[in-house]
């Protein structure tokens, strides 16, 4: 499964902190210890939309800079905003690039998907449109039709759109859990060539143990079928069920990757 | 999920030398320390075929009447061998009984299956036939085919039927996780009304970290729609990682079972 680590992200105070004083140092350690703790692409947010455009799209520039500085793993830019994300385009030096996120909303699948297009980028794609993020499959599958027709008139093909099918906290509502797993799997039959991925922890919202939810499931999302996820990497017992996730799910000849995993003592109980 | 407890079985040295010296104590405590830790059944397994039948039988007799004495919990006759069954349930005083197993060998479907038919028994049926467990999904599908067929004859309805796909370990080959859920998944399918059950251990065989993979294992499994799993509810990791798959499956109104669990002190993270 394919790893994006989150941490990078100025909804947490300390890389807010860090990218106002412009602290190459502090962002560069997160990227690296990322990479170190198995992350295969680094996810950059540079602002939670409160700035300007223009202040954020000065910053993804200089914070793309910054962690390309660090590390040679590709990078997922995450934003939403179609000036803020050609910013990083502009940026970035790098032959693989993952652009987070687009709706169902013509006018974002338009900008950012052309964008996405011309870079021959991979496009994460959340399954919602307008309105929030539906409560069934059906409408969830709904959105990614939308998203998929748009996509392909703009020239992408299917093996570059990750479909985030999202998640709603089960505790508000018992059968959302099912519902994103559903949807899932729906993805996977509809669109085999297209990707999936999936932030997890907002099933748990509200529960305790929230580590625990999270990770049980991880595993019930692998076996319906999840290419990628999207987590803080320094999660040791979360990477050592993402290992066991590939060995089941028969994705290393001989049980490999698991078996470097514990030689290597990174395996967390 | 229904938690069957598998600590009294006397391929355990201790539980064998309890049996041997009548420790009706040590084994009365066993029972109750399963019963209080979630086992909603407990496995009752008095020899593992070395002794001769009479012998095994008097046993079984004697350790059904031992362990009914510590619970009002259900027991599942844990033995192959159709005279050891009749005298568990010559015994047995309780309404509920499940019968561990049978398996598409027909001369075993016509003994047992007719025990399970008389006493209304939930059966065990192994999805396997004379060679061994197959390696296929569809070999398995075919023994289960066999066992519905023979067993609806005898008068058993689908609800009184606990398939197990069967386990082969991944170390030996690394589709077998998914062979098994598969099997699994194909079983619910074609017998809505059936129920599925699991020992989950000997996916691991052979591996480092066994609880690590079984754990993972199981909350595959729990989505593939597992109803039951045999285990040793004592491992309070895994126990915490079932009342996490209940709430996921959509089980329980209000994650009440988790949030129960949680106030009890009984998750483990």
């Amino acid at each position: 499964m394919l790893v994006i680590g989150e941490s990078i992200n100025a909804s947490n105070r300390s890389v807010a902190e860090a990218i106002a004083s412009r602290d190459r140092e502090f962002l560069q350690s997160l990227a690296r210890a990322q990479v170190a703790a198995g992350a295969d692409f680094i996810d950059v947010n540079s602002g939670i939309g409160s700035g300007s455009p223009e202040y954020e799209s000065t910053t993804m520039e200089w914070l793309v800079e910054v962690v390309q500085g660090a590390t040679d793993k590709p990078l997922a830019i995450d934003s939403e905003i179609p000036s803020v994300i050609e910013a990083a385009l502009r940026k970035y030096r790098g032959e693989r690039l993952m652009i987070n996120s687009v709706t169902a909303e013509p006018e974002k699948l338009e900008s950012i998907g052309s964008l996405a297009a011309g870079h021959q980028a991979w496009l994460v794609a959340l399954a919602m449109g307008t309105n929030g993020i539906p409560s069934s499959v059906e409408e969830r599958l709904a959105a990614c039709e939308q998203i998929m027709t748009h996509l392909t008139q703009l020239g992408l093909v299917a093996e570059q759109i990750f479909f985030d099918p999202l998640i709603l906290p089960i505790a508000v509502d018992s059968t959302q859990a099912v519902v994103t797993l559903k949807t899932l799997e729906q993805i996977k039959s509809r669109y085999p060539a297209a990707k999936t991925v999936l932030g997890l922890s907002n099933i748990s919202y509200g529960l305790p143990n929230r580590r625990l939810v999270n990770r049980a499931f991880l595993l019930m999302a692998a076996y319906a079928g999840l290419d990628a996820v999207i987590l803080n990497p320094l999660d040791a017992k979360m990477m050592s069920f993402i290992k066991v996730a590939d060995m089941l799910m028969g994705k290393e000849p001989s049980c490999r990757g698991y078996i470097r995993a514990h030689r290597k003592g990174i395996l967390v109980d």
